[in-house]
């Protein structure tokens, strides 16, 4: 079997830890690992199936001699993901960077996977809430065409890194032994509380990161027709994403005949069974790669609507898996 | 000045604790106070404005002598209510028994003070998720004609009561210190946990919760036409409850025109500057009887739609601030 040279770009955080262990347990076929971080991480050592690597700073000439890079995200992508293209590498890049660039595909395995093939160098990993929605509701535009979306969010910490969830557990200390909250991360306290704001605000006065859920949607979707409304909000729970969906179909689709759709859907475990209690929630999904589907129901409000509740691992399937999904794809492909 | 003999039963919850706090806030006429709670809080001491009441059991023969009678919520409700009323007094009932009965008036004073004329001696005080819906919309509805709500709820552990808040910090220090977690008042874990279940679910899958939203909105505006479908979900936030609302409206409406609106709506605080990160959030408006409204701009998913975001305290103004503002209401009406 074929081995490839990976290199993983932001190894040291939040995402990058994660896409290790992703890695790991897909048994990805690695030839050479190259762990590469900012220069304050260099020298840092992570170990990764009993071996240990220094991590190592990333730089253009880094870029050489590797054939995928991930990127964990952030503003190293805009620069390093080009050189890793020219160098001859595939680059997946979790940032925003080029996610709506019409040159770069935008790529859920199970929802686009088609995309792939016109990669130029540069394959871009959705938004994490985007992600987890799309996984859920392409089955149901196959079956009866959205023509709208309205979400609202509920967000975990993790979205904001290791900063973030660290965060999180500084201030419940702080509040449950009433000391003062200074916000670092977020800019209010978000301890027992809740933040109706993740990234910045657009002229339309979304946020961007619910603007992001429109975009990327529609692209993956391939239809401009389709409307979306989000409200992302951030809530304090450690590290999966769940969210309120009501959609609009164009056929009418029964909540039985969603629930026999989404039963079989890849990437989609359905939790639906209210007589036990049981839908998802955020602590049983974490740590797992699957999107979770519940609380499915007709939309009391309007013709042809269904409500349902998705939730999923913001760092694995919302980050780190998607991007070695993609990675697999490729290889299965023979694209790489 | 004439003043009222004042009953409230279930006084040593935490909604009879916050029915003294805004009865003595707001130096509410009191002749004579009657503290009244099940058997197992008898002979509690309790101080109201500086002097000490023994708290009593609520039976029948309690509601003698009383003017108005002040329930806190629970079972207790549907016998002792219609004693208070057989009794002479006003039952103003914090329960969900009698808010969907015809011959019981459902009241927000902001929304429909006119209802209170028709009492038959018992007034319901809505649910708190629906009462600052309706406190943020009912002034859109009079100016363009709400057709259809989508709302998505951010609702506190306050609205199980003591029980939940004290289990929202219990379970938080076991989260933190890695001990085992039992769920008592919730179903599930509800520390860095959200949970989309609040109270039974009903035939449509619809959780009872979610229905009070639409039942008790319509029979406010006086509107059955009026479509609404929720989505209640459990956050580990104390005592503010959050809402994701969008609506269509018959008649366009500006986001400018709809915060001119609200600026000067009663009971309504718009804090809505993006510029400078300004959104209502629970931690801000716990503790306060107002209603906060905020992220208001154009759905871009739908022709004349609107989206807000909608906080308030859900002990205060989703409960005993309204109880208090209805008997106000009655004493200003000479209804009492």
């Amino acid at each position: 079997m074929k081995k490839y040279n990976v290199g993983i770009v932001g190894a040291t955080g939040a995402v990058g830890g994660e896409l290790l262990k992703v890695l790991a347990e897909k048994n990805f076929p690695i030839q050479n690992l190259k762990l590469l971080a900012s220069e304050r991480s260099k020298g840092k050592i992570i170990n990764y199936q009993g071996t240990d690597y220094v991590v190592d700073v990333a730089t253009p000439e880094a870029m050489d001699g590797l054939d995928i890079v991930l990127f964990a995200g952030g503003a190293i992508s805009k620069t390093l993901a080009p050189e890793a293209a020219k160098r001859g590498a595939i680059a997946i890049d979790n940032s925003s960077t080029f996610r709506y660039d019409p040159e770069v595909p935008l790529v859920v395995p199970e929802v686009n996977p088609e995309d792939v093939h016109w990669h130029k160098g540069i394959i871009a990993n959705p938004n994490c809430s985007t992600i987890q929605m799309v996984v859920a509701l392409k089955p149901l535009h196959d079956a009866a065409k959205i023509k709208r979306i309205v979400v609202s969010t509920y967000q975990a910490v993790s979205g904001a890194g290791k900063e973030g969830m660290e965060e999180l557990a500084t201030q419940t200390k702080q509040v449950i032994n009433g000391e003062a909250i200074e916000p670092k991360t977020f800019a209010h306290q978000i301890a027992f509380n809740v933040i109706p704001h993740i990234d910045v605000f657009k002229e339309n006065d979304y946020t961007k990161e619910e603007m992001k859920m429109a975009w990327e949607t529609q692209k993956m979707f391939h239809d401009d027709d389709i409307k979306i409304s989000a409200t992302a909000v951030r809530v304090p729970v450690y590290r999966s994403h769940s969210e309120a969906i009501n959609i609009e179909t164009e056929r009418t689709l029964t909540p039985e005949e969603a629930k026999a759709i989404l039963a079989k859907a890849p990437g989609v475990i359905l939790v639906d069974d209210i007589a036990n209690n049981q839908y998802p929630m955020p602590v049983e999904s974490s740590d797992t790669d699957e999107v979770y589907v519940g609380r499915i129901r007709k939309d009391i409000s309007c013709d042809n609507g269904l409500v349902l509740w998705v939730v999923a691992d913001q760092i694995r399937k919302g980050a780190a898996t998607n991007a070695v999904q993609i990675a697999e794809l490729l290889v299965k492909e023979g694209l790489v």
